[in-house]
């Protein structure tokens, strides 16, 4: 019994009263009136905040930024414009604009990137979800391998990059239309495949829901699939997978 | 001009009024009064007329099934009930019925088969919808070549039978759940793939449409859809392009 | 067994060892980094690699055109915009561009045309569409006859037309709205109606996919459906099925 | 201005203090506790109110029953079972009962029949609802003509009747599956159609929706759509459209 | 039998050859390449064919109008632009643009304005598409009186104006968001309402779906339907309607 | 600062260790293996647990049952089956069961029920839900008038009842098909209006998402929706609107 | 009975003929033509009428604005754009227009602001729904409590603002993406929950819809829900509740 | 290069022709006509194949069960019916059924569990798919924690139990209705959280799609999502995790 634990340690004034208050306390954050920057996140979850720039303010984009890169000494955010990238690189300009992925960063260097995750992809126009996705895994400090345009129409592609898809702790597939190519990697690898429908395709794809349908009725087992266009999400997910995978060594 | 020259005939005695008001008059059909039996139609589609046994009161279906055979000496009825095979075995003990098709005819002996259609199944949950499919085509007189339980989620089990099914002037892919079967398959022969959705699968498969959202968005060429379970209008279809196929030898 | 005869050759060298090799080996492809170019599409399917210009980079876009331009001696790609055609005209001046069916193409003089694919739309603001299945259909080889703006709310247009859709040994029946010419069609030709539904409408149309519906519902038989304004993928089907119709004269 | 017509009269006494207050009051119904039986209905609307009898309790079906008939000396019901049949046959032996629309009614002897409805369906799995609506128009008084199984797969059959269908005062096209008949009618008639989707079909056609959509977005004008099954709603406005067209005689 | 009659006179020289043969032919229209102007559909219909102007290429629009103009003296077109406006314009300075329903027209003079048709909206946001309505049914000749605003939020301005409404042939109930207006007004008049879902609304009005449901499932007798924003078509109907109804004065 | 003032006197002795203790132990509940029941909700929200019988396993359902009736000395449940009942009915003689409603109850003698909550309908149909709503809110101590079969296809009968509907804290509007009696409440009073949507209906209502959309899009101020058939919920929310009502006197 | 009290009251000359003609008529509203502008509305209702300004004609808003601000001496407009306010602070200066709410508004000064509505925010991007809401109150005479970004992906945030939450006569939860907020807080407080979705989110949050969806099912009481995006709504039945359980004290 | 290795073994006759054309068969299956079992399955993924119950004829299921018990020793089936349980209890009388998950299975005995996976559930009604997927997980080998009946409504009852859950190596959340408890546990754990929606709920769940949507727009991190309903599915793909988690210690 923890409660019972502080509560005794305390009266026997092994513990100052704040430090007993604080342990009652709810987890803190950062109020910044607007926002509530979750500075405990990384103590929590193993992962520190990330910005989703989109439809951000410039003056809150910018604090934000700000706020995370001195905290942390590094940023990291997803779905960032090219103005918003011109707006931090004149405060910090050592920060990365990547126009395929839209994230923006500022990264530690020489960070070690263990494990292994394969990121596949459908076609080319799925590229960029991908990227998001690998970009993601890779700051969080995982190795990835791109495995890309491998889509079911001519399967044999996806056949001639096997091996290295198999020996990945987590697969990553990326795919729209009709995405099929989870299903397929489904059946082919003894590892978590995380499947990423993508906004890729017209008519009755109906900007991926198509493609999401697909994927969470897949015949194949050891798929599950997260949002639309989600590389962000597939990324995080899948390092905590390889990590699980990785520590084992 | 045609009408002209039915006129001229007319006039110069060459047909008959009868046979000139014939001419004009619209395609016939034989009056049922609750229906309007086709009788034209194998003239104009190289087809007979079929039932679609399913929701027919008792004596509507009796009565059409035997108008059928009169005409044409055999019949051939879809989605038929057990309760309705017993009820036109007493008229006709040469009836059959497959219970898992759940198709009904009395037959011609000794029908030539010719070309060849490959009718596929992703599971073996798919397999009357398919036995509709192929008991259809060779109603109509295609061979058929039957390759089941070849989904995407054990795909070397499809390629065991790859040889068979390129050599097809149609293939039919029917599949439910994700029904991803499609498009490997028309990434892999070189003929018209025929799509059927089946409505195997539960949850988000939405008995079927999350299968015919697939195939309609599939990234492969070469795949046309039909209804959900519509194993019989894939079976015609395919019979059609078999025909076209085959004349040419 | 085909295996059996090439270890057996191979052991009598009849064939050597890469010749061996190269039978098991997975089929080839092009990598391009961001693609992978199916180099052995036209042995398998009979048809050349196209280009699905919509949403490529303007270096990637550049590099694939060339590139299969280089292999083909000819090139055809879809959805191009005119900022497309402009790049690649600078470079190969004798690229055809066509503003209503957005198709760009360099194309080999005096392609033979054979067979008969009749392409129907069910009024003018489906042309687009149209022209983009009559057009692929005549780049891979097929006679093409257009019946544009017949649609069933003025349905002896199309009966006047009758005769000539009719011979064909395919038809694509093109339409948005309700959708309504395909089941009419496919009451009235004996050959395979391939039904594109298409964007055209508008309130309850919901881009398309209120005609998907009809067409996939449609009570007419040999009827099957590609996806919403798919003029491409009907055009590439028509042309399988009108092959095999030609090839039996 | 009639309010102040009615306070004038008043209080020069040409109308009583009841019938002054009789006018301003809300219009009158029948309180029954569960229910509020419409009495001012028929005057209101030229219709006296009828029994929606799916889902009412026995005890309520035929209080209600019971008390209509006693006001009008009539009595229509639709969607109706056998077994409410026989509760209220006992009560009233002369009650007349449908199998097919699923109508029951006691009807007044030697209704005069004015104008003319045409009544049309796609199918014989149709003619359920076609004649919930043939029932309907005839029961108020309309002349109805029924022209069943003329759906467009088969479009000849619906030419042979036009002549009849182009006479009425107003077309009533009742289809499940595609229900591309309304817009084949649209186009052939100069008169209002008004348009039932049916349930009928199987896969996508969603219980009715596809069919309800497909008219919905008719290319064709002079086409309205009421409910899937909505077969009394159709002839109940059918009604009202051919009592304009007949009182003009 | 009238083809037999024709050939008779046709026989014994009463007509000739080429009235003969025109009586046989199918409908005529108008050829225009890209369009088939169906240029006997006054004849059958009575209704001129009018322009769908949205989508249509400046050189077709411009033929189009100028074609029909030529033919009928006059001409209406619905969704127009004011660039289209400004095309003919040029050509013919007596064309009026309405703004609010995108209305293009040269109208004869003096035509007379027959029957009574309501045209009722709930919002003033939905007055563009009573304006194509109320604007389309004047052209057919139809008395037209507006009420708009009257939506059920406020339902004493309804009954209001319930005397006018209820005095025409017609009524056409326009709404957006819920679509209540229509169910109101069906309980309220004894001629047919014709309801037209609007696209106005945000959130889950789903541009329009939202109040096409409510209408299509109104517990009120007497409605009908037509697709979102279809102001022609509900002007449309209900002069075919209010032609009944004024003939029989 | 709670927290800090539990601390210190428990160091002061003021407290126990296990007062302590409890006070910063996560709030309680009932732990029963397969559930766990809520024991502190009464305190947390000042209505005690109700059971959703539907779906119950026999020995779960007896078992919170008597749980529930031994910790309240009443209890209550929503959508319980005949079967449930005559399951308790054995081991506790008084409990009640209501048909229509499905609601389930032993509940103390002479509650005393104040405010005022109106529960509205717009026909028969939907009663059961109604009586859901309105038992629930007496349950919980409101005041419930109810106000049947006043759907606005006869909106006189609401009318004739507005007075009592507008002395409520709250209106309760249930309503299946188009559910447009709640915007039409929404009108008339300056209360809140909480709408029911019911499965009440056919065809494209969608058991009750048609009905939900309506009421989601009103066009009138002051409505929320809960989910459709949820009669609990509304009774629930409408209970918590009227004790802040009833507190006021 | 009223309407017999009147009617004496007037024979005996108590109240003139004006006096009673005006107690009968419907109740009144602004004639502008083009709107009914609801001027009873205050009275009916407690709330005066407000602008919807989205999509308003620049003439017609203005003279609106003016009306209303002539009217009430303050005038309160949602969704109004930059362009709205131009035209009417020329007008009127003292217009204040917030670029996040989108509200426009002239406003009485030294306004009370009674009771306590808690407005809570998922995350940051829900802001200016919220800030619709919240400022919708507060012209409504509300005081409102702030908590924004305390969505359910970080829970600590909002436990560390729960008293003030639970203070609230009424919580406004809004949020996007899943929507979860809504059900912590049904959860947490023992007063009514108003749930505002917001199209916040991408992929398969369907503008909306998804939210929309997860705040109807809610497993947790106390909870309605109103249109996407809707704060204005959300705002004002707030506010009714909040007067209710004001008045109380 | 390993085909290379093979072919030159085979050519120095160090494996046999029979040796060298297995190296190059496609991968192994049991042909049972009907069906393909994939005998290699478990070499390929670690997982033996386990039979999908629900649909199979009698005779199939059973013979597909005692092949896969002959080949493992041991055999789980998913969806079964107590009827199946009865067939195959009579050859294998050890075989065991749970009328909860509707796992039937024949298990080898002192089987081993390793790691920890944490089932938590939002409701008891939840609790037949938390079963499917804890069952699933044991008999994969994995540890497995259950935390029922913890959904959002009373909050504090998933906290008492947030220790055991943070233990875990990956986190199963099964939840109906709006399923929220994805969210909240992705925002409170650092390890996977599969989301499994179930068809509890009724009205507006859509059964399950509802819950679905939720899980998929999740706003918190570290969320995939399997089909509703999919117990099976999420205990196989979270062994898979699990597994990963376990080695590393």
């Amino acid at each position: 019994m923890e409660a019972r634990e502080v509560l005794t340690k305390f009266k026997q004034n092994e513990i100052t009263l704040e430090e007993a208050e604080h342990y009652f306390r709810k987890q803190p954050f950062e109020e910044m009136d607007y926002a509530k920057l979750d500075s405990h996140r990384e103590i929590r979850s193993g992962f520190p905040e990330v910005i989703f720039c989109s439809g951000k303010a410039d003056v809150h984009f910018t604090q934000i930024f700000k706020k995370l890169y001195e905290e942390n000494g590094e940023v990291f955010g997803t779905r960032a414009s090219r103005h918003q990238y011109e707006l931090v690189k004149e405060l910090f300009p050592q920060t990365e604009y990547d126009e395929i992925s839209h994230i923006i960063k500022i990264e530690k260097e020489k960070k070690e990137h263990v494990g292994k995750i394969a990121v596949c992809t459908a076609g080319t126009a799925d590229i960029p979800v991908a990227e998001e996705a690998a970009q993601t895994a890779e700051y969080f400090g995982s190795e990835v391998e791109r495995i890309y345009d491998v889509g079911v129409s001519g399967i044999h592609r996806l056949f001639s990059r096997l091996d290295v898809i198999q020996e990945a702790n987590c697969v990553i597939a990326v795919a729209g239309m009709e995405g099929a190519l989870a299903s397929v990697l489904g059946g082919l690898v003894d590892k978590p495949v995380i499947a990423v429908p993508t906004s890729v395709g017209y008519g009755a794809s109906m900007h991926g829901l198509s493609a999401l349908l697909t994927m969470i009725n897949s015949c194949a087992n050891g798929i599950a699939v997260v949002n639309i266009d989600n590389g962000y999400g597939a990324g995080y997910i899948a390092t905590q997978i390889n990590r699980l995978g990785f520590r084992e060594k």
